[in-house]
């Protein structure tokens, strides 16, 4: 079903060759070995011919029912279902992620599309507000005002290499834009250029099922920084959606602010996922925690931004134990494959770093590597003290690591919560509901997205209550999600109508209430219209 | 009632002199005579200090019930209505703005109070979102996953030179802020610092009433740029609130943007808030729309930020008469005392700057000016074809005057629209909604914050349907408001539960639902406990 890959970049419904530019290829990182496609890299004509496309299909793409954009969402989601075992494969060759897990990658992105689908048939993202008319008002008429959200305009997403298909090219950031009625311009990654032309090849077909203006998605390929920042710093981009490092991240952030015209910049860039596991929940159930912590730092080697790389416990009778039975498990697991090498090679220094640090212990290696950029497993730890003099020891390590901390009183656990900055998630074990816990997470919820009870934080559910963010460094905008549905808020802005006569509302605000949407009429929540 | 002003600053209860630092006084405009307290210059300690302090407090008052916290904001309200003669009596002193102007604005300020305070109490800021847990969900079980809004953090307010009350010490940022649960440290503004001094006094009296932590109020007062740079750099601080200039408030944003940690910059900055009379308004009520548009864009001379300052009119046989009114009305206003000698040359500057442009003509100027910083009323006009030449046409300048553009025709009128940059607000004056009238709002709604329908944007309604923003240069920040209820999402985060004990969660997400809140329930709206 899937065609040849061609290695170009797909601009509103063409693709395109950019003229005279440098290409380059994948690799498959389990073996090192380049895979045949030659990309040409995008450049700036590319990006403002995108842009160009993106302006125009806003003007209508805009317009379009609700109904209308969820059943574009819905034949993405229909398209992508039936080129799936291609992509997969493809995406296989280009990650070293295993089959299962890009199985069920697929499947998350997928019903993220379908999600939106059925937020926008219901309405819930418009959250439509309205203060009726008073003329009789003293000292001044009271006029009629009423307010929904609107979308921002185009938007720019860049791919994260570790989600080749649910933060990427068809991702939740695409998806909630889309959803919102903005157009998109996708970056693709470079470590998956043909996994994002394949995913690309299904949105065209989606997009020519549904008759959507073609302008409304363009795909650009390529590997140099300066594409990222030409597409950052184009005026017609309103927002951008990023997943991916500290460094680029922030970089990228930096531009967005700095234009004439700043723009919100939604980056998910680096967490460390503190891990907080107090004496009675160690004493009840350690293997049972031990098992799962291993499973969950060492999961497709711990290139998660949800990957738990702090596990911070109390000196206690029982630790010693679950230390020991921690310590059995890393050293059984394989090394395996990350994304890339330069990724390996990051790993590794950063682990040889962290582990040359006097005060830091190498409890336990895992087995060693096999073949190409294969990461071992290492399993750190520290003392309470020492991390406190080391702040620096918090900042994410993406691979199969994870740095155990020991406190030894509560001062110290509360001391590691003040100092930590921000982060995706908190996880608490317990088993009682003790002052301690109450402390902990009342401390811990100032600097975290999400506190999660007797869980690891790896497996992000998609739905309307999840928060995926967190201050900074998590993110740069600690207000919005980048998973479920209210990433969609992202994307829309505010538009206030005064005494506007109704045919020319949007439905959304009307008298009769066409969309039997729940909207907050004079400080009261109703379905009513009138 | 009320002592007399000291010109110190206020940390968190105490009245504190930083120690050698210069000194400033306020002065009456309209007289141009120095008043008499000396303030002192804050510095760095202060505002050291006062973060401190801001922060300490944070840890106890967001852990206070939206009750309390409501009790409080009553309170200030309460406060400022008992003192407001002699705050008002300070404030016309400070800015020669009429008494019947602060009068109302003191009640607005009051009533933007008694807005959150009620707010918090129906917990229509908290948007609880819950999906319940599905145990037996294949292939994984379905954690519960819990959503409500936390305050950020403490938050900087600065004050406005042109809003005394209601956009400074206990304006509208300070009160949602407040009412999110975040400590506010507010930089007084220069050129009224009795008034916030006064302010100050009311909301300390507020705190002491109602037992709050101290440090959740502070008041710097001083007129050096380093002190409001000082101020959004500290690291305590996680958000700001600016009503301002254009110059100062990117200033201030940019810094915002490049602290190691970046924080949120909710920054109004500048608008022309364009007015579009189409020719079957002009037909039918020429004479009103003449006397109300004279009236607006004069209002207290012309100092607000919601001030018409672009009028958009066609060719037309009625156009000439209108214009003949609107002359014979600005010629009759008086000069009007701005705020200050330099706002007052920099109206001076910048008319004269425009006048002197070929192709701007100066229709009508008002009566000349008879005392200090009078500002004298001008009307002028040009082509829409100038008006597209020269962009520079469309920036705001503050003071009475306002800027007629004359298109030939449809397509002029749509070239002007699609050229604007952010606006606050654009008005639409219409008789019939004909298809023009509905091109013209879709394209202008992309661009500004607020659509009104047949009248002038002066006089912004408090309530919840209000939305005061818009795309930069209007805001720094399209996504929230600066005015009415939703303000206060300014200053609240998302903050997620999984799996928690009913216990440890906030009231807003325990399955009782014991403050009766409208929650999402599994994608449904309800008020049901369980």
């Amino acid at each position: 079903m899937l065609p040849s890959l061609t290695g170009l970049s797909y601009i509103a419904g063409e693709w395109v060759k950019p003229t005279g530019q440098p290409t380059f290829n994948a690799y498959n990182p389990a073996t090192n070995e380049l895979l045949p496609t030659q990309y040409y890299e995008a450049d700036q004509t590319l990006v403002d011919l995108a842009a160009e496309k993106a302006q125009s299909a806003f003007s209508e793409y805009r317009l379009l029912s609700a109904k209308q954009r969820s059943n574009f969402l819905s034949a993405m989601a229909r398209q992508l279902q039936q080129l799936g075992p291609g992509i997969i494969e493809q995406a296989i060759n280009e990650t070293a992620l295993p089959e299962t897990r890009l199985t069920s990658e697929l499947q998350r992105t997928i019903n993220q599309l379908k999600l939106f689908a059925d937020l926008l048939t219901q309405g819930l993202d418009l959250y439509p507000i309205i203060d009726q008319a008073s003329p009789n008002r003293q000292p001044l008429p009271k006029p009629d005002i009423r307010q929904t959200q609107i979308p921002i305009g185009p938007v720019a997403v860049f791919g994260a290499s570790n989600f080749p298909l649910a933060f990427s090219v068809a991702g939740g950031d695409t998806a909630s834009a889309l959803a919102a009625g903005c157009p998109v311009i996708v970056k693709g990654h470079p470590l998956h250029p043909g996994t994002s032309e394949f995913v690309t090849y299904a949105i065209d077909l989606a997009i020519k099922e549904t008759a959507m203006p073609a302008g409304i998605f363009s795909l650009l390929q390529g590997q140099q920084h300066s594409l990222s920042e030409l597409l950052v710093k184009q005026p017609a981009i309103k927002a951008v959606g990023f997943t991916g490092s500290l460094l680029a991240g922030r970089h990228l952030y930096n531009l967005a602010c700095e234009r004439p015209e700043p723009i919100p910049f939604f980056g998910e860039l680096a967490a460390s996922n503190p891990v907080f596991i107090l004496p009675d929940a160690l004493k009840q159930q350690h293997e049972n925690i031990a098992d799962n912590l291993c499973k969950s730092f060492t999961l497709n080697a711990g290139q998660f931004c949800t990957k738990p790389g702090l596990v911070v416990v109390m000196e206690d009778e029982n630790l010693s134990t679950f230390i020991e039975t921690l310590k059995k498990l890393c050293a059984q697991q394989p090394a395996q494959t990350m994304l890339s090498a330069s990724i390996y090679q990051h790993y590794i220094q950063q682990c040889d770093k962290r582990q040359s640090i006097p005060g830091v212990i190498t409890l336990a290696s895992g087995r060693p590597s096999q073949g190409n950029n294969q990461a071992q497993v290492q399993l750190l730890s520290t003392s309470a003290k020492h991390f406190l003099k080391h702040p620096h020891l918090e900042n994410e390590l993406f691979g199969p690591t994870t740095l155990l901390i020991i406190c030894t009183d509560e001062d110290e656990l509360f001391a590691i919560t003040d100092q930590l900055s921000g982060q995706l998630t908190a996880s608490i074990f317990q088993q009682q509901n003790t002052p301690l816990v109450e402390q902990l997470m009342l401390r811990i919820q100032q600097r975290v997205g999400r506190i999660i009870f007797n869980a690891f934080p790896t497996g992000v559910e998609v739905n309307h209550a999840m928060h995926h963010g967190g201050p900074y460094p998590a993110t740069t905008n600690s207000h919005f999600t980048s998973v479920g549905s209210q990433a969609i808020q992202r994307f829309l802005q505010p538009c206030c109508y005064q005494n506007t006569p109704d045919e020319l509302l949007p439905p959304a605000l009307q008298n009769a209430n066409p969309l039997k949407l729940w909207r907050l009429v004079d400080g009261k929540l109703t379905q009513a219209g009138w």
